[in-house]
């Protein structure tokens, strides 16, 4: 195999990849058939004066990108035709066809979509402390029923709802989104919001309009990875900034704009996802100097608005949008269901035409039975009474998990002390083995998510998300207990003083790398 | 102003369009300024001695994609900072602020998206003939507002609501649906299956997990223009394969395919969107040939698939797929209606896959209330019930508006006797003025989906589309009597024998061009 690579040491991008651009170079100039086995890892780093790993993540890369196939005991291919199924119903699947490849039809953003591995495993368990859950139990059932059933109840009103068209979405739903908005310090019109299907397809469709492949997107670091896998699959190139106490560190971000031109900056003032943090009055200030200065767009995703349980919310980044350079972009998944899919965002008209137009082609508008319901409860105020019972049930898991946290934790653990959200950010004590607690945690029926989802780099593993919402206050103490016991049994003993030296490390390390950290943590 | 333009007349891109790339990229370049004001067409056009219109199309391609805006009576200026928008609410925004620049950071696919012309208008009247419409007053509102209403009202089924996350859509949906293909003779299990937001989701997905940016797509012309649309907001390379009779050209697509790697074809085999036309057997059988030489994979659009009224319909071509080559979508959204947005996606594995991820990362999925309250409709039979039903509103509909064309259209119009689907393809008579026709109509109330809608190349206003499902046929037979006398007084009028001529030099133009041709006509 004629492999001339040559690392371009002052590139921007990794050597994996530039070394897994190379070999799909040559796979696509046909020079790699279909079939052809590429040497083993070990044996390729060595003829290239590379690290193993690097070769090793190269091939993932294009195994994850359907390029390369890794065969058990055998070594890795590259595709070939794919085999049968095995499954061939009654006569419609001819045995003898040939199969078609996909895998050389993607396009190049697909080829490098993949969920990552800290997202992939989808079970839950007795104690499912995963993000993005609710209580089912909590719901208002009665309500939702009534409102759904009603929107399709009376005949004037379904005839309204069988000829809507308007890609900005229903307009008694926009009327009151607005007025609440309005409530909340955001000046806004009706016109001014669209409603989208969650808050990740406004996050998507501000990525699809503003961001060209290459673009450099800022995100907080730890954070969101819904964000940043939108953002990873518009060919963005992603800038984690560091998350502290006060939240983004903005000195962070004002060194990146030095130097880069920044296309978009994701963020999550109000309660930081994932550590809770709030971003504190300076430093909001001097964001919004940053993003004036440089021309730069801020995505304020206000997901978790309405869940705070102590201390006065600050006000929307977007009720001080004087250039009108935020979008932002809110949701009731998190109040009601994620699985109803209904957000909205609020705009500068010329952002917001395009967005909206984009949606449009993307899939035509959110349903309008959910449409007219959400208005339905919002109108007569059952979304606000929900609201109230949830601020106090989740105040009180949170208050649970907190107890349970300092009952069940290992000295040297440290977690958020949010004060507001759904979740609490935990840092395992140094010398956690967090692969092996994770899978022990599985084995006993613990569920969490993992901190590698919310890094950008594929560190994180000292971190997990346990989220308070989903369990009541027995569950929350008995599932916390047991992951305490099992953390326990994955920690290194070692003397009190390595124990020290250990953890300063790690926080060096950590603050140095990334200035990733979380945040109104307690350490014992 | 420096502007040495040199046309590259081998090149595939028309020359506005080089034109306008040219103008971009000096605008890039800060080597035209926001504010400054662009030569007039006519003096430009001299300078490069190129055609006026020529000047005005790239202009015009620059104004649509917000980076070039046209004052009345001043002439063209490359966009300058906005001015403050009139309404400023109380305090919220300064009417200090200076304006942000949203135009200058719009990614390269955002600055080509714009609504085609013959798309703007979205008023309806007295006699709305437009596409995609339902009646409202057909609908089962009983069934529905049941099948919503209990989604939410049992406590258990909620709480898996709320605990739903699968992105390939609610299991029990996806089983209704694989059991409703399969005795349509489409071998699929509900793992084959992924519930998408509308028909149009399916279409957005495939097109941004196969296409880059220049990758043909082939699709039918007069076609669909929601496909099309979305193909070129992924900067596809769009070609357009010509309808007869019989269906798709195989012929021309067969000429293209020999010259051009073919990334994607979009076909409606069931129900031609807009001419009505059934793909003949011979056809298929080009077609699948056609594909599998070629390993072009088809995009099969059976939105209509439910919606017969006269013949057997054939079996989907999906049926036939024997190298898994076929990505199938279906809709409800053309039963039940639009703003429902549910539809579906069978495909083979690998793709499907991608397709879900891509989905995932777009919204996280549909709504899952209307997923559960539609498969409650499918398995008590609601929606089989309603389709009866509907079935025979539709042929009544249909048969009165080809009673009312023939009454009322004057000689030399044409049009199309559907065997399926919602609407009427009609051709105007040679010498008639669409635009003047279509002005007039709006003014008396008469509202219908323009031909150029399904052009790619802004052809097509000798065409028009009138959906006969919207309205009773009293309102048919009112409209279309209406819309018989507004064609008849803008219609030229000839000697017998010019008028021959110019029928056949209509329809020599139109076949010459593009292939592009109404089926099923009915010629006086």
């Amino acid at each position: 195999m004629d492999l001339a690579f040559e690392p371009a040491r002052g590139s921007d991008a990794p050597i994996f990849r530039q070394l897994a651009d190379r070999l799909e170079a040559l796979v696509r100039a046909d020079r790699l058939a279909p079939g052809a086995k590429l040497p083993a890892t070990r044996e390729l780093a060595a003829a290239l004066g590379l690290g193993r790993n690097t070769v090793t993540r190269a091939y993932e890369r294009l195994i994850v990108g359907g390029l390369f196939t890794a065969r058990v005991g055998q070594g890795t291919f590259v595709v070939a035709p794919p085999t049968r199924s095995a499954r061939a119903p009654q006569g419609a699947r001819p045995s003898s066809a040939r199969g078609f490849v996909w895998a050389g039809l993607f396009a190049r953003r697909t080829r490098a979509l993949a969920v990552p591995p800290a997202l992939r495993d989808d079970a839950g368990g007795r104690f499912d402390f995963r993000g993005g859950q609710v209580d089912g139990a909590s719901l208002p059932g009665r309500d939702l029923a009534w409102a759904f059933g009603r929107a399709c109840a009376r005949a004037s009103r379904l005839r309204e709802l069988a000829a809507h068209r308007d890609p900005f979405g229903w307009p008694p739903l926009r009327r009151e989104i607005a007025r609440h908005l309005v409530s909340r310090g955001i000046a806004c019109a009706p016109e001014d919001v669209a409603v989208v299907s969650g808050a990740q397809q406004a996050i998507d469709l501000a990525a699809r309009v503003l961001v060209d492949p290459g673009d450099v997107v800022a995100v907080e670091q730890p954070g969101y990875f819904g964000a940043t896998l939108a953002f990873a699959a518009c060919q963005a190139h992603l800038v984690g900034i560091g998350v502290y106490a006060e939240g983004l560190r903005t000195a962070a971000l004002a060194r990146v704009l030095r130097s880069r031109r920044v296309k978009l900056l994701y963020v999550t003032p109000a309660t930081q996802s994932p550590t809770g943090a709030v971003l504190a009055e300076a430093r909001r200030r001097e964001l919004l100097a940053l993003a004036d200065e440089h021309q730069m767009p801020i995505l304020e995703d206000d997901y978790d608005a309405e869940l705070r349980y102590a201390g006065p919310a600050l006000p929307a980044l977007k009720t001080r949008d004087q250039a009108g350079q935020i979008i932002y972009v809110g949701t009731f998944s998190k109040i009601l269901f994620p699985a109803l899919r209904l957000g909205y965002v609020v705009a500068p008209r010329p952002l917001l035409e395009k967005m909206v137009l984009a949606r449009w082609l993307a899939d035509f508008g959110t349903g309008v039975v959910e449409q007219e319901a959400l208005a339905t409860l919002l109108r007569t105020r059952g979304l606000e009474r929900h609201l109230k019972r949830l601020r106090r049930l989740y105040a009180e898991r949170r208050d649970a998990m907190l107890i349970a946290l300092r009952a069940a934790m290992p000295a040297g653990t440290a977690w958020s002390e949010p004060r507001g959200g759904q979740a609490v950010w935990v840092t395992l004590p140094p010398g956690a083995d967090a692969a092996r607690i994770y899978d022990a945690a599985r084995a006993r029926g613990v569920a969490y998510t993992r901190g590698e989802a919310f890094f950008v780099d594929g560190r994180g593993a000292a971190h997990l998300m346990l989220a308070f919402t989903p369990l009541d206050a027995d569950a929350i103490a008995e599932g916390v207990a047991e992951l305490g016991r099992i953390v326990r049994r994955h920690v290194r003993v070692r003397s009190t003083a390595g124990r020290r030296t250990a953890a300063r490390a790690e926080r060096r390390r950590t603050a140095h790398r990334t200035g990733g950290d979380h945040v109104t943590t307690k350490r014992r």
